[in-house]
């Protein structure tokens, strides 16, 4: 059986992981025949936002235990991933991403990567493994595979101006298709870039995994 | 359209709601070709579980807040849900439905339904709306449909057995199937009760929510 690494960023579209692009990713993971393996990385939390407000809450949250309510315990430390263990790779989105794996929420183009992570991913990116960026995800693409790396976050403009003053190749993508960098085995979609719905979100997020395991 | 409410009660399997199983819960509506609609409680979690270490953390949670993380934000308190407004209604599982919503975790057949999420129930069941119930939620069934209303919890022995001390028929159920109390328009699943996987879940999440979007 295939073996799916997915790298969690809490667990909460403000603050963390986008909760239904991770349960439709590790799903969608099942159901093409493989199995998922969740990290993510033991700091604490940018910052914790009530969700029905929007507004920060007065808390420290760690981001390995949070992210661990959406893998039910089953989840470690981004530190102990190698891309030796796993066939493919898989990021859903969340302001985590941007406030948690990277500071890209803060910085924009001039943001750094969380340096486990960044490890992580980059020997999935040299080991010409496949690895799949949801969402907003796909702003470390740049920065993990270099200048010229192609990928998606939609239409969004800021994001995708960003997305290429880091170097990367953005091309616009609809929500229910996702962008493929055959060259570098890389994959994106929009995901709730552009959904409104969780079946929107998933009918991009179905067909790139399907992808994503038969290219493993 | 047809009109889903879903009270959840929090964020997580140890001390709210179960992810997979709501998140697979609001994708099966919209597939099902209607629209979900998110509830809670507004009052303090229980407790707080570290979902790796499986320990209480010294930390103050709201049922209402957390559970905002899997509606990104959409949400009410369930004090604000009528049955007048909604053709139908669906509980996940996870502990928070035996912790939040019910006492049953800590009190077995004694328990005790927290008065609004009861209050609300009890209209769809006058009402003779469809109700849905996953995994460990049924345990809320007897006291809201009264001595003899069928549900199931899969074959738990010690839940099974309180389940009939409360009054309720208890039917063992696989998890690929629900059982379904025609006369009550009440449905149950065990989902996580059983599932050793997300698929496993949605096998009987998906099967139940269609007869229940059906009979809306």
């Amino acid at each position: 059986m295939k073996k799916v690494a997915v790298i969690l960023s809490g667990s909460g579209v403000f603050d963390g992981s986008e909760i239904h692009e991770a349960v439709l990713a590790l799903y969608a993971i099942e159901q093409a025949g493989a199995s998922w393996h969740c990290f993510a990385p033991n700091v604490d939390q940018h910052h914790v936002i009530n969700h029905i407000t929007g507004e920060p809450m007065n808390e420290t949250r760690n981001v390995l235990i949070e992210a661990s309510r959406i893998a039910r315990g089953q989840i470690q430390d981004v530190a102990e991933l190698s891309a030796r263990d796993f066939d493919a790779l898989l990021l859903p989105g969340g302001f985590g991403a941007a406030k948690n794996l990277s500071d890209f929420a803060i910085k924009g183009a001039s943001c750094q990567i969380h340096p486990e992570v960044k490890r992580a991913c980059q020997e999935f990116a040299r080991a010409q493994k496949p690895a799949a960026y949801l969402c907003i995800a796909p702003v470390l693409i740049p920065q993990i595979y270099g200048k010229g790396a192609k990928g998606t976050i939609g239409h969004e403009k800021e994001v995708a101006s960003a997305f290429r003053a880091m170097g990367g190749d953005h091309i616009d993508c609809p929500v229910d298709e996702f962008v493929l960098d055959q060259e570098r085995c890389l994959l994106s979609t929009p995901a709730y870039m552009l959904a409104g719905s969780i079946s929107e979100a998933a009918s991009g997020i179905n067909k790139l995994v399907q992808q994503l395991v038969k290219m493993a």
